[in-house]
């Protein structure tokens, strides 16, 4: 707790020197290191609840939305049947609630390494955990990557909804995950990852998906708008099996009554559209 | 300079309370109040040079070209000839530097009410200042307000680049402001200002959106990505005097070897056509 001085909470990370986001906390919720990191969970005056993994927020009831909507909707849109549905990390429920939307996808598996995660989202963070009500949803408390090992051609989609590459999440970005994903996923399935963002990472960024593009004929980066994240953006690397995919084009697109009913604040087709066109100075970069 | 402690600076605002964005600083270049606002310049570890105005940040040297390209491609690519420019605002000169770029752009007229900022981007912020060089720019150091008053139908494009509605710019966003505007446009005319974002200030990009829809029959909300400001973005309201216009649609490209040639780091067509794609709790409140 030695970053939290009086009543504001700063986040400073080794990723993103010489700036920093604060925010005034009304209460501090919950402290305490598990097993893998060290977890956070507040409530503010301007954010609503805010959970923080080893010094970094994860999300904000303010803007999490956006996060959980694009990294599910994103891959699940350039799919044409995405039934089955792997999310590896993800522990407050926020990505398994978005999935669960989707009216053709029929099994959720969740692998989240950190339990305790799981259980301070339940009861502190409902509007994400409810994510974990779902029947559609199968639970499983352990390391994704190992997971995967035991599981060939089984998943349309695989979302990887994990925390930045330092602590539990770093083997989630090296060369061998992509390689891992494309043997549990279906002939033409589709993975979705975490990515950094051009601003602050594109180190990161071009790793990431070159890694993807490694193994996969197809593959992108694209981007939302999430304020409270580091440069208030944050990118995702997309890749699929299908070798002329248009990943701008949704298979899907939904009425404005369907979007009401499926309570999504951010994504429609058109920002689906909109979330693959790069600003020039990286555009070429990641082509 | 109360609020640079140790070699921080913070920038908190009223607009946007129980939140903050801070960097750490290199060197004070400059710190004086003018006859219209505190300005403050300084050179930083991660951000280059910064420009600062009543606590606000207007620009940093990492990321304002997103911003300038941004407020000045956007409504000079709606227009089918925008020969003749007025700049209300922008004393540090990039967007004039960006205006000038365009190649249909024949006369740019920049009215910026505080002298100092422009005494001041032209010796700390030469890669702003630049647009002062342009032999299409004819500058005037007055009120842009007034300004309008005297010239009627005059020019095919206004650019609105003004600090936030408190101090100096609080004129800028008022209802007769775009009453003003149009009256100085000529009959096909575009205005672009700069209009808050959805996250922050909704109530302002509505109001302002509002106002440009009472005096123009087409306007549209549109925003662009900077990580230095409050919510990582910034909003523009665009109209346009022409009812059928396709904000979304521009009316000039340019190749590849164009943009280089241009040194547009940020704009281009895909991105322009991506600035009007609204997330939905945002998409039906300002349609």
């Amino acid at each position: 707790m030695d970053k939290l001085k009086t009543n504001w909470f700063t986040e400073s990370c080794d990723m993103w020197p010489g700036g920093t986001f604060s925010f005034e906390v009304k209460e501090v919720l919950h402290t305490e290191k598990s097993k893998y990191q060290n977890i956070q969970v507040f409530d503010t005056t301007s954010l609503g609840k805010v959970l923080v993994l080893d010094g970094i927020i994860q999300c904000t009831q303010k803007d999490e939305f956006s996060y959980q909507e694009m990294i599910s909707f994103l891959p699940l849109c350039c799919h044409k049947n995405p039934e089955n549905v792997l999310i590896v990390g993800g522990g407050d429920g926020g990505v398994a609630r978005e999935v669960a939307k989707h009216p053709q996808v029929k099994h959720i598996v969740l692998v989240e390494i950190d339990d305790r995660v799981i259980e301070l989202s339940k009861r502190y963070l409902p509007f994400m955990a409810v994510g974990f009500d779902s029947p559609k949803l199968t639970l499983h408390v352990g390391d994704g990557f190992e997971f995967m090992k035991n599981h060939r051609q089984e998943f349309d989609v695989i979302i990887t909804d994990s925390s930045d590459p330092v602590g539990p999440a770093v083997n989630l970005f090296q060369k061998n995950y992509f390689s891992l994903m494309k043997s549990a996923l279906k002939p033409d399935g589709i993975v979705c990852s975490q990515a950094g963002t051009i601003w602050n990472d594109i180190e990161l960024v071009t790793n990431t998906l070159n890694f993807c593009k490694n193994q996969f004929p197809a593959a992108a980066y694209c981007y939302t708008s999430v304020p409270t994240y580091p440069s208030g953006q944050i990118g995702f690397v997309i890749g699929s099996l299908t070798k002329d995919i248009k990943f701008n084009e949704p298979q899907l697109t939904f009425t404005r009554d369907e979007e009401e009913a499926m309570n999504l604040r951010y994504y429609n087709s058109e920002v689906h559209r909109a979330a693959f066109a790069l600003p020039t100075f990286v555009k070429y970069k990641l082509a």
